[in-house]
């Protein structure tokens, strides 16, 4: 049986800020209103499993995006064990990120799809995990702001990806499209 | 008379380093060979004058890249003042790189090609003196380094671009192309 893959799906801005500071993604929402859903249906095409951050998740609730995605399953990392979900497809972890996926990974399913934050996908990416990247590049200098890529914290080989696909959007994202 | 223009022409890698730690730029080297100028020559055309910071230009010297570029005035900016070169097409530059920048883009001339560091770099993006980027983005994650780009110093209103073409190499590059 092949493993499942970890995918990212994120955009940043060009000096590589996911938000602005204080988590701001109104950046995201300055983009020119073109219509295109930037291959994000697509994209979810071939997921059942989400997985973010706790500070992710709240502040993606707190816009009012689509969160859940209907018909996956959602598992969002935190610290604190008291925390539980009203939402049946929601649940909290405490795990370890990295072991806990490596065993996610050998389930059955679909793909699972990391949406940040930063340090779970620094998780993720420093142990090698991640099968695949899409980055959206938003055609701004934020200056300052939550990095996308946090420092490797401990000894670190480079990753070399293998390039896919480049697309250049109307609304003027242009996106990476790597695989490991 | 029209402004001339400041331009930048760059490789990093997918998580933002313009150099490995101990400023090594070997991982340039582990691209495919594929003859690729990756628009480098092009690029060259419409330029006559480079400018560099002091660490940048040593690093090019001792990798024995081509610096100076034939034809082209080149400006080092050092707090140094000690500095003489002995090449007649390069210069060692003490004064505030803003203020400098500003006059020298008043002047007759071709375009001014910005070589980095990302301190230079800094100072020019921040004052919003950048007129085109050129960005090659190398299929890899460093995990560490220097970041091409420095967090703004001070206040910093973001600079949106305008995204003009990219390009997929087959030695791996994807180029992404902004203008002001």
């Amino acid at each position: 049986m092949s493993m499942r893959k970890l995918k990212v799906f994120i955009a940043m801005s060009l000096d590589g800020y996911l938000a602005a500071p204080g988590d701001d993604l109104s950046f995201l929402e300055q983009l020119p209103p073109t219509g295109e859903d930037h291959g994000y249906q697509e994209f979810m095409h071939d997921i059942d499993t989400v997985v973010m951050g706790r500070r992710t998740y709240s502040k993606l609730l707190s816009m009012e995006v689509t969160v859940p995605h209907e018909g996956c399953k959602h598992f969002i990392f935190t610290r604190d064990c008291s925390l539980q979900s009203e939402d049946t497809s929601v649940q909290y972890v405490v795990a370890a990120p990295v072991e806990w996926m490596k065993q996610e990974k050998a389930r059955e399913g679909k793909s699972i799809y990391c949406d940040g934050g930063a340090s779970l996908l620094r998780a993720f990416w420093e142990a090698d995990l991640v099968d695949e990247w899409i980055v959206s590049v938003v055609p701004v200098i934020l200056g300052n702001g939550i990095r996308l890529f946090e420092q490797a914290q401990g000894e670190f080989n480079p990753i070399w990806l293998k390039p896919q696909s480049i697309k250049q959007y109307k609304s003027g994202l242009m996106q990476l499209h790597y695989s490991r």
